[in-house]
């Protein structure tokens, strides 16, 4: 395949979103719009890679920049069409080779495949190829005039003749240019029409006036759905979940009720998990065979090693290693900490900044104290230790191998491998208190 | 408009719902069936509101007096059928000028524009008006019998013709009369037949026997939804949902996955606010600008300021007022607290009774000990301070700005600004102790 | 009816549910496939029952004795179709008298009736009879050939002619035999086809030819759903929950978003029960009559007596026996415990191993530490207790009726009734400390 460069149109400002926020940086699974076309353009080998923003949207440069260091961001200062905007990236076009692809910021799902598709028209001989699209009703789009096998216009609906209407093949947005020819065509267009844009559709009858091959693809409908507010911002979530949802069934994992697991763009599970209902898989989550995560669970940036139990109710966040038949129970909290092997935290805990030896045991209601109002500090736990309930660790604080805390103990000094501490007041008892407390007050 | 009287027929015992309660308590989004149709008839302009109700429904009089306080109430000892049930509300037919309408208690979803426009009929000059609508199968129903624009009759499915039985125009049951008229027509409704009931119906037969003009208004099949079983209750619910999500949509939140959110009727959220999955929004929560509620959270008469963070896990309870950039984080319950702006509550906590100053840091696992068993009592904790992890707050407390109390403290006492309490026991360790503990349990 | 024999074919390896464990065993509402085909068998009467299954599956056959003691368990070595995977069980057939059906382990929703229709059609003179049903598409299915009333043979899709494509009457695999032929037409059966496998639906030509009489029932499509991936598994699992919703709610439960809620297959819940959305019901619940369910709850294998009000984020365990008009509320956990009548437990609280006394309210963050590494022990607390905030009670553990325990304590010692217990450090303060404090962080 020729070299390939793509120009990405990014500048909207989606004011159907309602929205502080420019609209391709709104999320699906996780991840902003604009990253999953950017992600399909480099996956399809794109060498160069040009994303045309508006004014003002720095955010949407650092997300590009992030995804992409090497890609170029040009500022579409006025908004005078998709014509208009792509010439935004002439420095980009001038030096490019082979085919020119343009994508589009709010349509999230274009694959690989209908790049390769639209790139190899161009190598078979197409100046310009043109992805078309069957959509269940084509009131509306733009027609796609076409005569054995050449896309000779796009005809826009307003424009479009009775015999034309009845055409149901329509222009998807996307299109390759053959680099020779795109700043020429390009030059061409021109803003002589109601709104006063440039078109960047009028390529296509630019091309055939002058002779040149232009060609359009069948691509699914599907694959160009637009997010103009967040209503469709919605049902593109709805989309994507519905697809990771089905991959990971038939790849082996257990979805009791497969609409309430909600899955990132880059969420993994082995076979044999099991998810109950409602489970939220936030980014960076690693989950090995065997390991069934109950309902009411919440993990994000975390790994769970091969035949872990998590939850009910527990969340797990960046920086969760949890070991092979490790259990994380109800209302725990596990935030950049490692837990060994066979580890148990089953109850009302918060581990944070800690490490847990294999098979130690870490009481219910216990409470890593790694904060000081400053700085963050690390409790270090050895294998085969026990907690006792209600336990303060104040970090910093090590607690050797085979140590054991009593319950409702307020740990500040390091514990010694196999001692035992203990840190709690001493029991007092006033027999009676409580019934003259309640003769008080019930006499009010 | 003419003066508007409008009666709600609520008298129904609702067998199928296999409920100890009447029907039209059951609730949508939080209200009351009954309420929603209470709001739209006082919305509309009702000057006189009349609810007919169930014998022994003293709940149901409980509501219609919370709702409308001088809304009257009339009782339907036996159940004759709905000529019957109107004609409860004689006193205050008697007493009704301009335009009388009837209204269901069990049908929640009628608009102010129908009421509207039903009304405005009889300003109009017709003496009676009759809601039609248009059902996806009209077997079953009274079809609308009209002529010129006048409504000749309702037939009952079972008395239609077949030519009678194409009709796609049905009853949708709504009614408004003209006041003047309406006690002679009620009063000329008989109860010869099968069932020996009085049809409210039958009135529009009697209007055209007496040459008065009767019309009938398309309305929506939706809005005349009705509930007879929990199923329908269910369905209404589900509709309720759906049109409140879109709505929030529309107007700027971000819902990643709608049909996970649930919204009470007075639900209010800003714009940019997000809303992960599995978010239940009780009665009397208003959400600011730019908040994300985490997944999982459960919130009720509550306000949440703006750029504030919300769970996972999080349950606000009615009196928490979150501030400005303030963060209420997993397993923590906020009861009848003010958080000051930037305050941080990030795990395991239970706040009730109580105000933390702004920029204040709640450890991991405090609790406000807020109950003797008797009364309630508050704590005050300054702006700037630090609660460490697990401590008990027994209240009644004043903790001064800038205070800082140890981890695993008791506090009692009040402490002062600026001031460190601390009050927990020392540490003892006991060296070797758990290996010989281990040793003793190993052997048995 | 004459006595009923039942064989299951439960060998499949289920290679595309890509999983470890065999295809019969994964749950639908927390019962494994098989167990809800083999109840099925049960309850229509079946004195004998075989269950075929698969080398090495010894997980199926413990799940067999553990349904049905005196099942008999035969291995298919090889698999070589399901006239083969029958005969397997020859010694049962041998003994077997009146009707023997043949049921498959992933068809999990075969009901009783359809069973008794195929016995009933051999018991009125029939030596075969096939159950039949009507697909939406029928390509791909075995046709099933009538005339008059009698099954003349399934003609496979492939070898169907275009007139035999027409007929929407398919094989639904179910087949009941008159015991008296059955090892006859069995051992009739041959191998001679293109995948060298002895086809139990060869039986029905045999059958013919022999002058013998064979019938077909007509079933449901929908009774036998097959799972064969674990997309078809989770598209059981909705079937199932959705059946069990519609049967709570007519019942007198209200959901208030139905499909957020999710049942075993032995839940039960009584009148006027209201469940919020996103709740889980493992297996083993009874809920009484007026209870309320919070949203997001997860109860399993517990009773919930009648007024009683659970959640929101409540998880009661195996064990746990709420009483009537008590709450379980947030982030507590229940397991192995009694609760009496109006007792309270309302946050982040882990009860386990314990009773607690009518009335007795347990403070928020009380811990239970029933577990010392090596054994559970108990806690016994009186009735009209009080348990203050967050404290540990290390069991074993008795706290007498009417006690008081002082907010975070941790209390080691029985406590007398009415007497209360301390047990927590006394406060000191240092004046100034948390100034001088944050001036040397602030420094750095």
């Amino acid at each position: 395949m020729s070299q390939l460069t793509t120009i990405i149109l990014a500048a909207g400002e989606g004011t159907r979103m309602r929205s502080a926020y420019p609209k391709v940086l709104h999320p699906i699974g996780g991840l902003p719009m604009l990253a999953f076309v950017m992600r399909a353009a480099q996956a399809a080998g794109a060498a160069h890679l040009g994303v045309v923003v508006g004014p003002g949207h720095d955010s949407v440069q650092a997300l590009v920049t992030k995804e992409t260091p090497q890609a170029e961001v040009f500022v579409q200062g006025e908004r005078r069409g998709t014509g208009h905007a792509v010439m935004q990236a002439r420095p980009l076009l001038e030096r490019a080779d082979g085919v020119v692809l343009v994508l589009f910021g709010d349509t999230p799902f274009v694959t690989v495949e209908t790049i390769s598709c639209l790139a190899g028209l161009i190598d078979k001989g197409a100046a310009l190829a043109v992805a078309g699209m069957r959509p269940p009703s084509p009131a509306g789009y733009g027609r796609l005039i076409t005569e054995e096998g050449r896309l000779l216009a796009i005809r826009e609906d307003k424009d479009a003749s009775p015999e034309e209407k009845k055409i149901g093949f329509c222009n998807a947005g996307l299109m390759a240019f053959r680099a020779a020819d795109m700043l020429s065509l390009l030059e061409a267009i021109d803003s002589d029409n109601a709104q006063g844009e440039f078109y960047l559709t009028d390529a296509v009858a630019i091309a055939n006036q002058r002779g040149l091959t232009v060609k359009a693809a069948e691509i699914a409908f599907d694959e160009v759905f637009g997010v103009n507010d967040r209503v469709q911002l919605a049902e593109a979530e709805a989309r994507f979940q519905s697809a990771r949802r089905r991959q990971a069934m038939m790849e082996g994992v257990s979805l009791v009720a497969p609409e309430t697991v909600f899955f990132s763009y880059d969420t993994m599970l082995g076979r044999d998990v099991t998810v109950e209902p409602n489970v939220f898989f936030g980014p960076g989550v690693r989950v090995e065979d065997g390991v069934r995560v109950h309902g009411f669970s919440h993990l994000e940036g975390c790994v769970v090693k091969s035949g872990a139990e998590i939850g009910p109710f527990a969340r797990l966040r960046p920086g969760a290693d949890v070991g092979a038949k490790a259990k994380v129970g109800n209302f725990c909290e596990v935030k950049a900490t490692t837990l060994g092997d066979g580890a148990k935290v089953n109850h009302l805990t918060y581990l944070g900044d800690a490490s847990v030896g294999a098979g130690t045991n870490i009481g219910a209601g216990t409470i890593t104290c790694n904060y000081d109002g400053f700085g963050k500090f690390r409790t270090e736990i050895g294998k085969g230790a026990f907690i006792g309930s209600n336990s303060s660790l104040i970090a910093p604080l090590a607690i050797g191998d085979g140590a054991y805390v009593g319950s409702g103990s307020v740990v500040t000094d390091d514990v010694a491998p196999d001692a035992l501490a203990i840190a709690r007041g001493r029991q007092v008892e006033k027999p009676g208190w409580a019934k003259s407390f309640r003769a008080r007050h019930e006499k009010k």
